[in-house]
């Protein structure tokens, strides 16, 4: 299959999401107007989207729901799971790892880890908190592809670098600052605030 | 001026985040390519999105980083100050009350509020937590237009309501949960899963 744009990605990735949720909710079916609500993308480009790859949706009835995360999941090759190591255990590092969204879409927590002696030894649900200087076995041993690193700006790319260096090759960074990565590695920064500006716009507009 | 489509609101609110943190990294300048590294979207489009609102770049010196903030924040009239009202001081909560993130681009937390009788009273930053039945006259005093609920899924809808019913028309959910409100409210949902999972397929394909 042809590799998909970046647009076309990002919209299954959403789609995904609201099915997902959609299921939890007791939902069989979706319709392509209510997928439309909830992701904010017109209607008819997610049937264009969808039409692509086979028939789910039937007139009237909407699509059904497990053919279509399975299809997408399977565009997308998400289909396995995925280990990911979270770096800081602040408030933002236990919102994620008390969060089921990324075990929703097959990315499972493995190891939480912080520089703080305060932090270090204790829980988070059924993780002990790591000290950083057991990275690199922890990545090796738990076949770590994915680091997120829920850290201050100023310590980001310190940890960026370790990550790197221990074979992470996908950091998502809540940390705000930019970071600076050898070129085969893919940094994703997430901006609750970029989102909001946009609703905003349209909302004021 | 013409109302802008979802995709170039969205990628400008993009370059405007990393022009704010490139800005606060000491950069005065930045080229088309390094814009492209940090936002993953190609240089043509970015140079295209920007040509469209004036000359902002000089070939081989880049885009001066202030008048490209100045102009983009124009053209999303996002230049304003806008008030918001966190609702859920839990993990999540704390961690978005102590984030720059909205603070760079004009958006205030002016209201923390909490159903828990452990949780209201206390102090995050210089705001004391206010139990959620104060929220009408805390929107109504503080002239707040969005709310961001950072809570359990399953307290996600009432909530969402109560922030309706006080005259909140953005809401920013954090919940993971499907919000269903009048046709004149706009919910984003933040879901950093989504990002990772297109994050994902471009590294594995």
């Amino acid at each position: 299959m042809d590799r998909l744009t970046l647009g076309v990605a990002a919209r299954l990735s959403r789609y995904l999401q609201v099915l997902t949720q959609a299921k939890k909710m007791g939902k069989d079916t979706i319709s392509s107007q209510e997928l439309s609500e909830y992701t904010h993308v017109n209607p008819t480009q997610i049937r264009r989207d969808l039409s692509g790859f086979g028939k789910f949706g039937k007139r009237g009835v909407g699509y059904n729901i497990d053919s279509l995360v399975a299809q997408i999941r399977k565009i997308l090759r998400t289909s396995d799971q995925h280990n990911i190591a979270l770096v800081g255990a602040g408030n933002l590092g236990l919102a994620i790892a008390s969060s089921d969204i990324f075990a929703d879409h097959g990315f499972r927590i493995v190891a939480i880890l912080d520089v703080s002696p305060k932090k270090v030894g204790t829980k988070v649900g059924s993780l002990v908190v790591r000290h950083i200087s057991e990275l690199n076995k922890l990545v090796e041993d738990n076949d770590i592809v994915v680091g997120v690193l829920a850290v201050p700006p100023e310590a980001s790319q310190e940890l960026a670098d370790q990550l790197v260096e221990a074979g992470v090759r996908i950091i998502f960074n809540y940390s705000g600052s930019l970071l600076t990565v050898a070129p085969d590695v893919t940094v994703h920064a997430s901006s609750p605030a970029v989102d909001l500006l946009y609703a905003l716009y349209f909302y004021l507009t």
